[in-house]
């Protein structure tokens, strides 16, 4: 009854389409998954994990040998393989390559040598291109001998007997103008044009500004090479905004929920790592503080509110920050500009959320002698940290994307690390001070 | 000479596209943005109001009078009214629509009435029907009598005599099929088709899913009622994850980068204050333990390093969990898995980092009677709390989804709640049975 069972699954897989596939497979446990993964037929596997998530393809990667790796990948195109190698066995690689005609063997290694986040590590070969001294009924008889169009194909590319890209003939254009008119009179010159070492963010940003479905790559020559188009721009805004939100919280790279426990661990100690040290550097600057605490063991209450605040604070002006420098938004003209405000409403708050605290501590130890210096000393702390927090907030994510760095990475360890250990350091040393 | 720069700078500016003037606004501070919007030739006013983010819309829209708004708008399109409608006057509103032809004012109508999150609200009207018993050469005849085809048209849908749908007709499949071909032949009929009540970024999921262009919208009917095509995708993955990203970080909406002080920390304000209530809670809790930190001020010291990693660590899991739910991967099947697992890591993690935290608390110490002490505390304060920290992680926000709230939002505020306040409470509790 099992058998019969794993049977009709495998038939109602077999009806899914291949990223339906890798969704199902990418919500199972491990060994579910592996089970699933057995029943899919092995000529739709390449089409499949070119779906899946980094963490789950190399998984099921990892289960396959040669053999059928060469089987799922061979009906793949060079861009599609230049996706997969990474993961592949280089024997496989070597294999696949070689059972590749010249063309595409060439398209292949260009594709594997571009960077990651480059124009040219998205692109797809598969495109039309036609000259611009026919008409429109020679470019339609043309396109009636292909047995399909490749995928978001929205403009036909005109180029010269090199491959020189001299501009494009969008679909609707030639559907509205009269079979008699050449190419040359309707084709549109203004295209984006994109190279291959273009950042793909970038070009996933001026995809969505002027609405593309598909923008030609040329070479530096001017060559035509291949195209990008718009269901790659979503995965690139996609995981682009995921890296965002797994590196500020400290994940070092995309987990598959159901790895290991050790592998998961492992992917969260660099930041817990880094957190233990910043917090043991926080904690010896109360230590300094020791023989204050001694004398008014209040401050240890309130000690952690001053750090809290300006630590939320903080955040939400590096947030904004991280936002606008995404969005290309913060220029050397205006940057000035928005740290004087970000100032100014940490001032703003500070005044208002540090009368509130001061208020709060003095109405927690009202009838102690100490109840109205710890109320200034609360309302001075939190004023002042708030400046704190808000500066950081500024300058570090600036600071990190001036370097090159991904400005949401770390950016929290240091804020936390700056809003704890001041707070700490501006609440007590002014307590020494005042007691 | 002035005044001669400002005609060359509106000269410029009319060579831009709608999104780049857009994009240029964004970046400029109040003074100059509202210089640079009086140089923009009004007929154009409308197109670039669509491009702009909500927060320097409604500051543009505010600065015009109803007459100039009437101007700016009477040239657009039924769903693009409908987008603008919500920060135009009324009085405008209701002139726009009595300028629009019946069918137009039924689809602003229409547009208007979906609620901000829905595929309706997205869609727009503008797209091809044709009829299924015609050749491909009618329909490409059809084509040849519009000046243009509405952007990102991919596809023409084939509808009866009162516009239910029957199918699409891909314009790859029109390009490459013989013209005495019948669309009913060669017409798609499994194509996604959407509810104008369907979630939009469940619609948007589809499209990345898929790799689609455009999609029909039907009434429950199966009536034909508009599309969402990709670029209104692109725009509804780019806001979700933004929404995501500001909501965690306690931002009520979406700010201006040259928003007044006022208006930004308004904004800040219902984070903060809930932060400094629940702040306070945690520091009563310390409170509590006055008693024991007066005996043992190294408490005061190390008790926020308790805190501060079961929080980062608790954030981490918490972090993965808002992912995988707004990807769909959580199941009421494996939920329990994952709760295991996260549970497991942060055992495990206790167990490492517990331990570092341990050994450096009592060489921090050594040599004081209560090194030892402070060391065993410590390790086992910090296992407990990263358990906590994780189970918050896993629970509060599958609570929020469940509840019908976003899983991100408040999320964090919780968190650190909890870890705050067992934080202190497992560290100083223990504390008081050891000393």
């Amino acid at each position: 009854v099992h058998r019969q069972h794993l049977t009709e699954l495998g038939n109602k897989l077999y009806l899914l389409h291949p990223a339906d596939v890798a969704y199902v497979l990418e919500s199972l446990p491990q060994e579910e998954r592996m089970l699933v993964w057995g029943l899919v037929r092995s000529d739709r596997d390449g089409d499949i994990l070119l779906e899946l998530s980094d963490a789950v393809r190399e998984s099921l990667i990892k289960s396959m040998d040669s053999e059928e790796l060469f089987a799922a990948t061979e009906s793949l195109d060079a861009d599609e393989i230049a996706e997969l190698a990474p993961d592949l066995p280089r024997d496989v690689v070597e294999k696949l390559a070689s059972s590749l005609s010249l063309e595409e063997r060439e398209q292949l290694r260009a594709a594997m040598s571009y960077p990651e986040d480059t124009v040219g590590a998205r692109m797809d070969f598969d495109m039309v291109t036609i000259r611009d001294d026919v008409t429109l009924e020679v470019v339609l008889r043309y396109l009636r001998r292909f047995d399909e169009l490749p995928d978001q194909t929205d403009q036909v590319f005109v180029v010269d007997r090199v491959d020189h890209f001299k501009g494009s003939l969008p679909l609707d254009r030639l559907l509205v103008n009269e079979p008699e008119t050449l190419v040359s009179e309707v084709m549109s010159r203004e295209v984006l044009m994109l190279s291959a070492l273009d950042d793909a963010y970038e070009a996933a940003q001026a995809f969505e500004r002027y609405d593309l479905v598909s923008a030609p790559v040329l070479d530096p020559s001017g060559k035509l090479i291949g195209r990008l188009t718009v269901n790659e721009v979503v995965d690139v805004i996609r995981e682009e905004s995921e890296a965002d939100l797994l590196s500020s919280a400290g994940l070092r790279e995309e987990e598959d929920l159901f790895a290991s426990v050790w592998e998961s661990a492992k992917n969260r100690w660099l930041w817990l790592g880094l957190n233990l040290c910043t917090a043991f550097f926080a904690s010896r600057v109360i230590d300094t503080f020791e023989g204050t605490i001694a004398k008014v063991v209040a401050l240890a209450t309130l000690m952690p509110i001053v750090a809290g605040i300006a630590g939320n604070s903080g955040n939400q002006t590096m947030t904004l920050m991280i936002r606008s420098l995404a969005l290309g938004q913060v220029t050397a003209a205006n940057f000035k500009l928005l740290l004087k405000k970000e100032l100014a409403i940490a001032g703003l708050n500070g005044l208002v959320w540090g009368s509130v605290a001061g208020l709060a501590a003095w109405g927690l130890y009202f009838g102690s002698p100490n109840a109205v210096m710890l109320g200034l000393l609360m309302t001075l702390a939190v004023m002042l940290n708030l400046l704190v927090g808000s500066l950081i907030g500024v300058i570090v994510p600036l600071g990190l994307e001036k370097m090159g760095r991904d400005p949401a990475m770390g950016s929290s360890v240091l804020l936390t690390f700056t809003t704890d250990s001041m707070g700490f350091f501006i609440f007590l040393g002014l307590a020494s001070l005042f007691f």
